[in-house]
């Protein structure tokens, strides 16, 4: 059900010839109320696309009717005529559900560059058949709309005292650091305010996208977004709320994470021991970075010593000559000097836990990310993004 | 004739069982005199080797008698016992030559974790039989003995007014910022005192092994050494042997680039209209580092959003909206929007030159770096190093 398993909220995904494949392209999710909040996170990504500037203006307010996306093109670096697009795209959502343009979100993922007049039509084509084909039950087809090398669409739903939180995300590949080329949009009939609704997802996302960082490239392009309707008349208890959020994001950014394209393993980075919870991000990011750490794990190679020198790399607090990994449950280096044969750890399963003890403090944090694989070369040089 | 050819030196490669393969793996260079100036650079890694930790104290005073290197091992995090290796390696050496141990190098490459009682006997056996070999055209020998996943040696010479600079290098992977993987020894016969040869050596690094980033990961064991004997009787025009010595360092940087593992395409970037010069390379190292860039690179594919959106995540002084990219030639992109077709790039020859105009000073630098292809993946994933 995704983004229509909460109450209030109606959605359609359709074709409209941007992808070549003829596969769906369009989505668009409308916020029936009675409360219209809406909050989001951006890239942080200097070089911005489109519609992150057309969107950063739109939500600033806290009320939005209508977020429309599209794949097949990410509408950046396409001039003047790109941003028209986006403009007219709001405006064309607007005219049909009768609401105004600067409440209206819009996202676009696929080729940077692409926004020519023809992309434009297409898209302007789409959000009107989208808005004519709006449904309680379109929140599978909008999650399809959206995908690009995905392989399977990814949905999340958590209901608690009343109230739903449902979402759908894209992102295979550029899974990276500050957000990840995703597209998220996540929907609630809780009653929150605009500013609780903007404080939930910078805490959800902190502690599940910000911790997923597959390649280390950034999207211009990301935005993750949580609309709000309010019709479950129930005012949610903010713990409860916070944490069904954050289970929501977290689930996505798995899933996210294991479709990453060409991935072979999915790999949770723990940290442990550290002297607080940024230095246990920044070692684990730096782990999730290392090339010869990622190529290891997908040739089987419990390599510990390319985990040491990539955490060397930080200035994190805490000693290379004490340091402990353990992978898949054998502890390899103990006090940054060899443990338990390599030999002994079985890297065959998907799944991989690296576990790292900085032996510094209490504070941790896990980082997802994925091995370097052929697969991962094949697709980015032969498929452009 | 690498380390031989600047007169006061001798050197030595021999084969002692480290390398699987039988190939020579110890190396040994002597400087004879009448100076015995020694100066070095070091990975900034903060897990530093075994023979960095030596060496370190080694060169503080500035006087080195000799260097002794070797592959098949990189004694790193092998704790008091690979310490005490480095130590009696330095004695070994010591001993042979009639000079103290305190003045003798020690470098390691190889393997993070290798460094056992069979490492230490085979490494001394090595350096002993090293020192009954030194001849004055032994540098050959020198540099193939510093080999690892080279396919080739890396060597160079200028000779100047009389004096004259050679050296020799090994890295094909892991080479990165602030250091390389790389094993590298410049040796001249110029007369100069060891605060020039460090600050000598400092400018050169930092236009040239610093600015070769081919995979973004940065090794343990790096160390880039510069020794002086005097033997010339020439005191060098300081502008002279600077550039003598940048244009050495220059040319094994790219023949390290070009023999970096598994990759098709030497790519140099070149940053121009930079404000200042390390901004240049900020902007420069982001796109080397993007593996969505080098994969786009490896399937021959003018991929210039890529190159967008990896300059965007850096605080450098520009717009992204009035950026122009060359790519062999061709300006696909000009103020941050399509200029000539994708298509009209030729990337299939393997030099690749990427021109970024960040069109806000005069400043400029270039950073060298390689493709991100299938050979990379799999030299290692299936290479321990």
């Amino acid at each position: 059900m995704s983004v229509t398993a909460a109450a209030g909220f109606t959605a359609a995904g359709v074709a409209a010839g941007l992808k070549s494949t003829g596969k769906p392209d369009v989505a668009l999710i409308v916020n029936g109320g009675p409360q219209k909040v809406g909050a989001a996170v951006f890239t942080t990504n200097r070089a911005k696309a489109n519609p992150i500037i057309w969107s950063q203006q739109v939500v600033a307010d806290g009320v939005v009717e209508a977020i429309v996306l599209n794949s097949g093109g990410a509408n950046c670096f396409t001039g003047s005529f790109g941003f028209e697009t986006v403009h007219h795209t709001a405006e064309q959502v607007a005219r049909s559900l009768g609401v105004g343009a600067g409440d209206v979100l819009v996202c676009s993922t696929g080729l940077i560059g692409t926004g020519d007049a023809t992309f434009r039509s297409r898209v302007l084509d789409g959000a009107t058949r989208a808005a004519a084909e709006l449904s309680e039950r379109g929140g599978d087809e909008a999650a399809h709309a959206i995908m690009t090398t995905d392989t399977v669409p990814k949905i999340a739903t958590v209901s608690r005292d009343g109230w739903t939180v449902g979402g759908m995300a894209k992102g295979a590949g550029m899974l990276a650091p500050g957000l990840a080329t995703m597209l998220v949009v996540i929907t609630t009939d809780a009653e929150i305010s605009a500013d609780e609704a903007n404080q939930y997802l910078r805490d959800a996302t902190r502690v599940s996208f910000d911790r997923l960082d597959s390649d280390g490239a950034m999207s211009t392009n990301d935005q993750v977004t949580l609309l709000a309707s309010g019709a479950s008349g129930v005012r949610p208890d903010p713990a409860s709320f916070g944490a069904a959020l954050s289970e929501v994001c977290l689930s996505l950014a798995e899933q996210l994470m294991g479709d990453a394209e060409g991935a072979s393993h999915d790999i949770l980075i723990r940290v442990i021991g550290a002297a607080n919870e940024d230095d246990a991000v920044t070692v684990g990011r730096s782990v999730a970075r290392n090339s010869l750490f990622k190529t290891a794990i997908f040739g089987n190679d419990a390599n510990w010593g390319r985990v040491l020198a990539a955490i060397g790399t930080t200035d994190a607090e805490f000693d290379p000559y004490d340091v402990d990994v353990t992978m898949n449950g054998v502890r390899v280096c103990t006090k940054g000097g060899p443990d338990r044969p390599r030999e002994d750890v079985d890297l065959t399963p998907r799944r991989t836990d690296i576990e790292i003890d900085l032996r510094t403090g209490d504070a941790e944090a896990t980082i997802m990310t994925n091995d370097l694989t052929h697969a991962y070369v094949h697709e980015n040089s032969a498929y452009s993004s």
